[in-house]
């Protein structure tokens, strides 16, 4: 696939997150699910905005963040998902570009305003993120670049994506477009709780049009339904490729009809805040397969462009992730 | 003074920075003035973000700072500064509000957009900051509440907000409202470019309505254009009841008719961004001044309140300040 122009072009919705320390106490007191992510109207992220402590603002979006991952490492990576043409919208188009991501989309002129992800970070470094998805799910078939898809060796998907229907057609076109041009199709399972509510689709998603599939435990047990890893593991085996599932501190395994590789995690000083953690996972995997590397290479990559970002507050890299694995694998 | 229902009210530019790593090649090709603060327009802050990295956005705004630190210790803080009703107007408000500050102003509904700092953090923890002051600038004399001012120990006023004609008014008046209901008048100098296209107005309002002045060596050589720094001090002695004066990695010194008070500077383990250095050491001097600390110990807590803010990226603090001196007071 070396003639390819990208070597992975990603999907997703496009977000600027708000990030504040919270301590557990404010978590219980606003009734937040502690971990997980959800979805909020705009009245419920202003009141919660209200309640939040000092913040900073900075670009997330799970494909996003994978994507400004890959294009630290020296990857060649493009991004749609949409703004509005607002301060936060020229924020987030900034720093993607600024990332060395090439990104596909204009500002929405019309419409609600820009994705804002409110993440309370509390003192173990778990974030609690609540979602006010704006214009971000306005995505649909017609924003979907076949150019840019078919120049790409892995179009890369976000679970997230599929609470609306418009970006569930969008999707299933990218995959479609991926494959006619003899590319290979990848999904981020993104949510326990996201794929809870869209488990029949996503099945569906992964056995018809998904080569490789990035979940952790919480996502690929909630998929099938069933208590036991292995088992999940086990019933994702010949419906994909490959399968990267990732256990927090435990490392990750990829799976393949072949091969079981068990990666460790990157050991880390202090973890500060592990939002993004699962997003540049991802973004060591897919830049070490595009790379033509071996799996538990691959694997490894991913660990330390994990590392990098639990190390401090926000989910894009603040150090070259291609200087930082080169120091480490030597 | 105990009759006060704030310890401290500050008059500023409310700005929000955009913070983003740079190398010193980018400065040069940027031909930006390193480790000052410039002002620039509109088209020119989006050229220059177009230059820069992928960032963080954080509330700033220098005297912001210092009332966001005085809430931090314990005080009790009102800010006076002006933001438009736009997405950035609304993360400076929460923020400061969700930093314990008494916010009085509301957002403007015409004019420019919320103030931008584009702060180019260079290896070395230097900051050069271009600043687009957009509706921040429009405050004026109708602005400066009596109420708050009356009712305030100690009135704060950031000389950056002298760049416009309209501002110096309100600097006067909110001026004579302190002195008028008995109470202290502080003013940071800011910046020695900023001193330097406002040299006699500074001097003017210094000799005549000033009892407490905060500057840097640069900033005061360039008030009264000498290169000596004894020289300086002595010249403003009698002039002002007390200044204090810091220099860097050296520490301050705290000037009384009476008194010379040196104080060391925080021992700090990386210096990451000098941003908000001198507000938070304002925020430490001015806090011990109205708890009725002596000297020496307020500048201590103005000490410790910079070494806490220089060691990450972003001019407010990311802990408490009333922990922190505890801990390091004993």
């Amino acid at each position: 696939m070396a003639d390819a122009q990208f070597d992975v072009v990603g999907v997703g919705n496009a977000i600027v997150d708000v990030i504040a320390q919270a301590d557990n106490a404010l978590i219980e007191r606003l009734e937040l699910s502690k971990g997980t992510m959800t979805l909020i109207e705009s009245d419920e992220a202003d009141r919660l905005y209200s309640e939040m402590g000092s913040g900073i603002e900075t670009s997330g979006g799970s494909a996003a963040n994978t994507l400004a991952g890959i294009a630290s490492l020296g990857g060649r990576a493009a991004y749609i998902g949409k703004v509005r043409d607002d301060q936060l919208g020229g924020v987030f188009s900034h720093d993607i570009k600024a990332a060395g991501v090439d990104y596909r989309l204009r500002a929405a002129t019309e419409g609600p305003t820009t994705a804002r992800c409110l993440i309370f970070v509390t003192p173990d470094a778990d974030r609690t993120m609540q979602t006010y998805l704006g214009v971000s799910v306005m995505l649909g078939s017609d924003d979907i670049d076949p150019e840019a898809i078919g120049n790409a060796q892995i179009t890369y998907l976000e679970g997230y994506l599929f609470d609306r229907e418009e970006a569930k057609e969008a999707f299933v076109k990218a995959a479609e477009l991926a494959h006619a041009a003899g590319r290979k199709v990848a999904l981020s399972l993104s949510d326990p709780f996201c794929v809870d509510r869209h488990r029949a689709s996503f099945q569906h998603l992964v056995e018809g049009h998904i080569d490789i599939l990035f979940a952790n435990h919480d996502e690929i047990t909630s998929l099938y339904e069933t208590d036991s890893f292995d088992d999940a593991v086990g019933q994702l085996v010949g419906k994909v490729e490959l399968a990267a599932v990732t256990r927090g501190a435990e490392g990750s395994v990829i799976v393949t009809s072949s091969e079981v590789v068990e990666i460790p995690a990157e050991a880390v000083e202090k973890v500060v805040d592990t939002t993004g953690a699962g997003d540049l996972y991802a973004a060591g995997v897919l830049f070490g397969l595009t790379q033509g590397y071996e799996l538990d290479v691959a694997g490894r990559i991913g660990s330390i462009c994990a590392g990098e970002v639990i190390s401090h507050y926000g989910a894009r890299p603040e150090t070259s992730l291609a200087a930082l694995v080169k120091e480490k694998l030597g």
